[in-house]
């Protein structure tokens, strides 16, 4: 590379940089489906990329900023795959909706997982300018959803949608964890009849959340 | 104290744990209130309630142990502020359970801060004699509003009662983040007028989610 002439290895760098930031942020979404979000360190990251964690942090500013763009990602898919299941339709029902509201979101484990870490952990250890990046983000991917989600479902109004939406994405984060519990605490679910009833199934008990908000959005609309 | 003969010593060991386990809880509470249970460590409590940190070692496995018993005393403080306020009443609407139950939780704040540690956290740092503990307990409180808001209000079968509450107490938990940002991020939210949409004022939020959810676990029951 240093033999090229100065004017392209400098054209090149952006492209080389983009690549090697998109090497760290693949390294993290392996770790993180592997073995959830709340394990895996800015150390592990480097190791699996590849990288010494010096050179990592050339590239992102913090651990939680490569979760938050991986969240602003999840945003991003959630409302491609809504908007592809439903496209321009407009002859919705509210168990339709709840159904593929969730399945959608059950289909992203990381998204779930990485939605619980937002304003607990993520945002708090980055710059402002990387929280704004990834809200402005995620406001885009919201708009859509309630965009689409209004459509498909007239009686459903714009402000309910986003409710509804912000909602699910709160209870699927929360629901993941519990849903996906240390290997310790599995054991004790199984052993343990009482705990019978606090286990939770997440599609299942998510759509049945989904179907509720649903239907009472659209019957009360939204009045505080 | 040493003065005193052995058995009445002996007799008062019992008494003297409880008071010192006491002392350590309420410093965790003190300090938890003031800034968050985030910022929370073993240490701060330890110097709050004036012992070294080897000896408040001796009465909890860590700090999140401590936090898991401050999360059950609040499911269990929930449980008996809505008791007290309907009593047995059986003439309840949707919109007065909803008002209740979000209104009594937003009157524990820490109960809500905890509520989102509690499985991405606090059960992952402790015995699973703790986390079975504090499992049983929430399922004493859990039980009580089931059977509390199923006799308010009649057309809420005792499964959907339980699963309102339990979405809410998440919802509680995520949103108090929301709602309750670091300073920089009050800062971002009140200058860049893009996110005002994305403010959270805690109550009415969490009612309307509440009356939305009551309404369609009446309307619909849970089929899931």
């Amino acid at each position: 590379m240093n033999t090229l002439p100065p004017h392209v290895r400098r054209a090149r760098r952006p492209a080389h940089k983009e690549l090697r930031l998109a090497s760290i942020i693949e390294a993290a979404r392996s770790l993180a489906l592997h073995k959830g979000v709340r394990e895996v360190t800015l150390t592990d990251i480097a190791a699996e990329a590849g990288l010494a964690k010096s050179a990592v942090l050339r590239y992102v500013e913090t651990r939680e900023e490569i979760f938050l763009r991986l969240t602003a990602e999840g945003w991003s898919q959630w409302a491609t795959a809504v908007g592809q299941s439903l496209g321009d339709r407009t002859d919705g029902t509210v168990e339709e909706l709840a159904e593929l509201l969730c399945r959608t979101l059950v289909d992203q484990p990381l998204f779930c997982d990485l939605l619980a870490h937002v304003a607990l952990n993520l945002e708090r250890h980055v710059s402002m300018e990387a929280v704004l990046g990834y809200k402005l983000a995620t406001l885009d991917a919201l708009n859509d959803l309630t965009e689409i989600c209004g459509r498909f479902l007239p009686e459903l109004p714009q402000p309910a949608a986003r409710e509804l939406i912000g909602d699910l994405s709160l209870l699927a984060g929360a629901l993941w964890q519990i849903a996906t519990p240390p290997p310790a605490l599995a054991r004790l679910y199984a052993e343990e009849p009482k705990l019978a009833h606090m286990k939770v199934d997440l599609l299942p008990r998510l759509t049945t959340a989904a179907r509720a908000l649903a239907t009472g959005l659209v019957t009360g609309g939204i009045t505080a």
